[in-house]
């Protein structure tokens, strides 16, 4: 790979074989829930997708480089992370299929970039209310719903979907009823729904839910997802390895 | 015990060591869904519960058996099973406990009964536009939303209950979506949630929820309750034995 620069503060990781990635040290560093919606999101090879709040770039990356879709366009509200997922981008060579723009959601309108198949997000999960605010503010904008809360994550995915397009998103299972319900009021019908544990006797630690614009009521409820066998958190299942590996729940 | 009459097309059956239940052969039997609602209700000794389309009345009779409650209230809207109701109520010696009355929850007034700390229903989870009405009418009746749908079941536990009363509910996770929905529209929310899956490789056959009148945003997803292992459905598996031999999940 071409060398890359760094600023003060930033580190730079190897994600998987394909993707190198420059993080903030002072911000939210990818982690399962990042690997887990992309492989929980069905490829359409030529068709367009959109991020809702980029962060690094870490999924948007992880999909161009396994070529789910043809195009994707990544909107990310802080200028520093636009600015770092543009970088991050380059450093992996995929300008070719990543655009990205520095956009609050709720600025988003139907008309702003065109119709998507697909729409993901990883959205911050925390009210306002709730947390200290005594982290970095990188960290605190990301996590928490200072620029949109989950319904105006659902409200701009509606506008930016075609008719029968899906929304992913990957969710806090406390919060739960706030998404469904957000999704709904947006006429996005959840009809698939994977909580992920990280062992089997863990209460869930995260929800991944794919909702299709204009569906009809009904929903699949799989199989939970297990990370690890108790008591040895530091491997994978092989399930789970295997949606690792392949970046794939299929 | 005493001696049962019995009418054509019934029969009796042994539940647990307190509870016999006559049952239509052509209407709904009890199922795990009874036992695991029962299971899942926390007792509330001095408290008064009402259950909303009690059928042949077994969730009623184990709760009071257990003396979980000072007193239970059961409708049930057909009149067969109400009185079948009354009749279970009869052989098992609890007249004291339990009161019976045949209605139809969509009449059911905040002033009816009094004030409930509790309600609880195993309600009807077909829409009436699924299935094919090929069966007995008692069996149509008792699944799909012909007299009321869980809005309807939603609202009138809404009307029923103290301020800060619980709703408890078994539901079908495929319209997890319409429970979340029709508690929220009438201002119960989802607390605790527990998905029941037959062994641990299968998706979730059922749903229980615990619900609070005026209750805040936020619940408590549990680890799944995994009935059986994989490959012997014969046996429960020692957790789900333990919860049917106490009719407690605590």
């Amino acid at each position: 790979m071409q060398d890359v620069f760094l600023y003060e503060g930033e580190r730079l990781d190897a994600v998987n074989e394909k993707i190198n990635l420059i993080q903030k040290k002072d911000g939210l560093t990818f982690g399962t829930d990042a690997f887990l919606l992309a492989s929980f999101i069905k490829p359409r090879k030529s068709g367009r997708a959109l991020e809702l709040g980029a962060g690094t770039g870490i999924i948007s990356l992880l999909l161009a480089a396994k070529e789910k879709f043809s195009e994707i366009h990544a909107l990310e509200v802080q200028e520093d992370f636009a600015t770092l997922t543009a970088r991050n981008v380059e450093i992996n060579g995929l300008e070719d299929k990543i655009k990205i723009s520095c956009l609050d959601v709720r600025e988003l309108r139907a008309s702003s970039f065109g119709e998507f198949d697909v729409v993901f997000s990883n959205p911050p999960y925390m009210t306002t209310d709730s947390g200290k605010r005594n982290e970095s503010d990188y960290k605190y904008i990301a996590r928490h719903e200072v620029c949109g809360g989950i319904s105006d994550f659902a409200a701009a995915a509606y506008r930016a979907l075609k008719h029968g397009g899906k929304f992913y998103v990957v969710w806090r299972p406390d919060r739960l009823c706030d998404l469904i319900c957000a999704l709904r009021d947006n006429r996005l019908e959840p009809k698939i729904m994977t909580f992920v544990c990280a062992d089997e006797k863990s209460e869930p630690s995260m929800v991944l839910v794919s909702a299709t614009k204009g569906g009809a009521s009904g929903m699949t409820l799989t199989a939970p997802l297990i990370l690890h066998a108790s008591g040895d958190h530091s491997t994978l299942l092989p399930e789970a390895q295997r949606i690792y590996d392949t970046l794939s729940f299929d």
